[in-house]
């Protein structure tokens, strides 16, 4: 079975749903055979490359509210990640384009590293308040994920797996997701948002009973042989 | 789509139901996408080797009727093959153990020419009462479905594909065919018998349709960020 996540590294109910949904894996019977593909959503890839600005600012901008209102907003979504056990600081936390964090995330995926790497900047950003939008930031978090750095930062400076990164898009659309995070599974599932646990769990069980199915018949038995002596 | 069909080569009714299948086959829309396997099944796996018995005097026997009547049966065959084009010539013809048959059906698959020498060895038995039986006769009868005749010859003199042909059967019995022909679509789906095309028509359209599912909604999409100003 292939589970499919589409997410963007600056989503907070992206790394809230991996929580989710790993936490019904986990408690899957049949983990052993269930493949995890990261998958590449850009939240606004219209954002100008190599600008960020504060989050708190642009939600203040966004919803024409005070910026303490804002800030409250953040966190609301500090507690509840930490009700998954993540630890979200929030302040201080800028937007960006996630073009190259996603690039990464796929040089990633061709080195076996794919879900470190996610993993790493979901943490980068939300735990720790790194940027995952600089090149030196992002060579050094692929480092820590196991991945080359110089190999991370040749990457990032060249276009190497953008159109990848566009295809992963565009797939998310074509399959209907107006948002992210966006699971799918075996292409018969899908999950919208950071759902709880069971809402996997069920997904992923009526996955594996398609996987399995037992053989359903057609039409009615009729001229059949049973043994040599066959007569019609 | 992966078409498996069990059969004997001495069974009538697969014959039959390999054309039957075949028209249903000829107007699918998504024909170039089936792959048809066949599967070897025997009848009588204890008929001793190297021996046959005339199958009128087996059915008389069997049945405790006048050989007389088990003649008229297989005319009836012969009437029921006529209507799917098939020219049954059933008198005189014997019955024997497939296994050698089978085993070179075997060989076929690994040449690409499984069809083409499932139709011969059927032609052989019911049109041309040809031996299916003894290693001259299988010879001669790959060589005309395309097989290198000293392959055939060698593959018949050795034990080769035994293990394949026993296999073969077992997945059968697993799968709950008591007879055959057996058809079974990617797993899904069973047809027992040489059933009409429209049998076939609506498995390979189910199948289809399982096989290229529209993705299933699970739960109610919640905590998704549909822009970067993703609020709790």
């Amino acid at each position: 079975m292939r589970v499919e996540i589409w997410s963007d590294v600056v989503c907070p109910w992206c790394y809230i749903g991996k929580r989710q949904f790993e936490k019904a894996l986990a408690g899957f019977e049949h983990r052993d055979q269930v493949e995890v593909v990261h998958r590449s959503f850009q939240l606004d890839p219209s954002f100008p490359p190599g600008e960020t600005v504060d989050v708190a600012d642009m939600l203040a901008a966004k919803y024409g509210m005070p910026r303490e209102q804002a800030v409250e907003m953040n966190r609301q979504m500090e507690k509840r990640a930490a009700t998954v056990g993540l630890e979200y600081r929030l302040e201080g936390g800028r937007a960006g384009n996630t073009s190259d964090a996603h690039r990464l995330i796929h040089l990633a995926a061709k080195h076996g590293l794919q879900d470190e790497t996610v993993e790493a900047l979901f943490k980068a950003h939300f735990t720790d308040r790194r940027s995952v939008f600089d090149h030196d930031s992002l060579t050094e978090i692929a480092g820590e994920a196991g991945l080359d750095a110089a190999t991370a930062r040749e990457t990032l400076s060249s276009t190497a797996f953008t159109a990848e990164v566009e295809a992963d898009q565009r797939e998310a659309r074509d399959l209907g997701a107006t948002g992210v995070p966006f699971f799918v599974i075996d292409r018969r599932y899908g999950i919208s948002g950071a759902q709880p646990p069971e809402a996997f769990t069920e997904a992923l069980t009526r996955a594996w009973t398609d996987a399995h199915p037992t053989l359903t018949t057609i039409g009615t038995p009729s001229e059949t042989c049973t043994d040599e002596t066959c007569t019609p």
